[in-house]
């Protein structure tokens, strides 16, 4: 299901992109423009998260360990930076790698009075909590709904909804307008599977093309949006194209 | 004090664009990117609006009276429409006119069924709202927090906060980054009275230029940024150029 | 080899965006801003044109065939229309499908006086260009180097570069900041072959993924920028998560 | 007339901003995406130009000497450098400060081998070209048309039009649909002293407001679009909201 492109591209990068956004102007009403948003990995989450603090005027940079991603992210207009320059260059982290552990003990010790971290990856384990807690010993407390600020040799770091996700931990997840799209995935993938059972193995498989396709095409109507067919010779010449001499 | 460029330019255009978004997004949790928003008034709160929007990926019509700043708006790539023509395409409305019923009867309408309706000009008077609530005869129903929906022939329109600034009544106002200059520019504009009130005629009086000045060098600073000095020869070459034969 | 990253992916939405705008400003020295530019396809090359479009501050629009690609364009800001829609409707005209014929006889009966049409598709074929000529009956001129105007009823259409690729015909092609990037895949890759023939079937084999990052993270450090590898704790956690239990 | 905002808004900060880059890409074919690229000037040709350079993909840095509008530079998004700064981060250089020897000896000194320079503001003094001449002692070379290469040291700093205006030297100058509102402020301005000679004095009058208004208002119907005027209550309203009690 999550292959799906009306579910991964549209849940990830406009869905999360917005309701991370969503999820740190609600726990800390802090001016987007004009500051430094680090945001750490650059794949369908990354790069909806960018794309909307851009349009908030951020600057941003990118962390990656990929370099074509990397690269993708320079050409976007991004800058790209290690772990450990980012850190005391940002005012704002937000994690979204699928990784563990992307900012440890140094780069909390680099990261500069008032810095804000949030996580938009899938687990809490992208920011090294532990370590994070170890070196307030126990200088800790809340300054506002759902962001704890933690004392580092005088220095003030602040944490977003215990590092779990920003837009379920601060914001309400998902828009409606994203979640339709998955539940009309899901539903007629399971009506797919009733219909079809006798034909298909006992494996795993993608959602069929063709429901992509269709929750795609319902979801454009609902937007009062229709297409063109191909023509006959449109048609005919895609497909001699493709699988031509 | 509503002259001074570190007030009214940072706070109406920074502050409420953002304000705006996280007042909308709090009362109704809609998914912007995609959505045809119409934005009422291209001054500084509105262009503030409509950058925001376009960065969260919506379709932007401005509506404007004035020629100049509708063509600004044009080539700033968005569309512009009349209130009659925006009425029946918009999904969601914002007013920033400084003006009185800029969406009347006749446009609540043509309006779809679920349009969404806020405002973040200065007063809750840019919707008509006597005449949406004799349309609606009662049938009005709070569906969220800060969010009423009245029923008019089957369809049904949703306001904000009662068509009060939105992002006081849904959000939290202004951030702390934008209000910080504004009583800067008070603060230091009161010490300029308390030195200089035997030199001044009793008059209003813009903020001087210097403080303006002084107030967007101490922000920078802030931020870390510190700018060149003209140098002795570009000094003489812009005196000269400005002021000479 | 077009299947590598960092051919396609640059050269056909950094390069080819950006060598189109440069193809059409060179032959018509138009202002895109407020302008209404219709791209046909939705495709790298399509969304790189329309991005840099944007950029220009033009209204864009998108003809798609594909349902979730079009879904994308409305989600990433722009219009979606049919091809009938579109003709009336804009100023100028990119094909970049890979189709044939995308518009033909009835659109450009359709289109604005004015209007300027332009492929960067991979044929001269996007545009039905023998009705194009027949309904002009031989009343085409040339009004600037690499613009030849049709009149048909009084009104006037403008082609650039004859239709063929605009970005060849009417400027110099792909920059080499991207060109280098293929042309280091195709070395590698031969690189590649002469060392690996032996183990190789004769059939047609992508460029190896260690080719294109190693090509990708080559040009990153022609830029200045290092990445961070991942740290032991980093991999072993990638490497469960996607092979594990 | 340089007062009039149809003039001196839409020709410089829309003709310009695309006019330069326009010369740029005609004069040098660079990839502009992922490209560090510096700005001298955050006045309307500067805003332009910045604009355009993002919407391409450029990383874009500012300089200015106004710190309020380095401040708006800032939150627009962009970074903000010393001359100092920036001399050594940039790849491109385009000066529109309006003022002299922006970039001088230490500056050049400091540049990477490649950097290219342009300039868009109004004379070729902004780069100090005496300077860079005499560094090269003889060492230049033409590598392009409009593009001449300085060895200076091993290094080699490439110059645009002979650091006249880019948009000029290397392109065709404004669009004629930002020329066309320039031509008609002044048919209609010399109308208007023709009727109302008799009433003027002997002085330099700007615009007056009407013929801009009325410019745009032409401007806008060209392109299809209407605007409401006000109802008679909201006229009476802003009257009297403007000079009332």
């Amino acid at each position: 299901m999550n292959e799906a492109q009306t579910k991964h591209m549209f849940d990830n990068r406009y869905g999360t992109g917005q309701s991370t956004i969503d999820g740190i102007l609600r726990a800390t009403n802090l001016l987007i423009a004009g500051r430094n948003v680090v945001v750490a990995g650059y794949g369908w989450v990354g790069r909806g998260i960018a794309q909307r603090m851009a349009g908030h005027g951020a600057h941003v940079t990118i962390i990656e360990v990929d370099p074509v991603r990397a690269l993708e992210a320079m050409m976007d207009g991004y800058q790209v930076m290690t772990v450990g320059q980012a850190a005391s260059w940002g005012d704002l982290f937000v994690t979204a790698t699928g990784n563990i552990n992307v900012f440890r003990r140094e780069h909390f010790e680099a990261m500069k009075d008032g810095a804000v971290m949030a996580n938009s990856g899938h687990f809490d384990a992208e920011l090294d909590l532990p370590a994070l807690r170890a070196m307030a010993e126990g200088h800790e407390r809340d300054v506002r709904p759902n962001v704890v600020e933690y004392e580092i040799g005088g220095k003030r770091l602040n944490l977003i909804a215990e590092g779990r996700l920003v837009n379920l931990g601060a914001a309400e997840g998902h828009p409606a307008a994203v979640m339709d799209m998955s539940f009309a995935n899901q539903a007629l993938s399971a009506e797919y599977v009733a219909k079809h059972y006798a034909e298909l193995a006992p494996q795993v498989y993608n959602v069929p093309e063709a429901i992509d396709a269709e929750v795609a095409r319902l979801k454009l109507a609902s937007m009062g949006i229709t297409l063109d067919p191909m023509t006959a010779q449109q048609l005919e010449y895609v497909t001699s194209w493709k699988h031509g001499t």
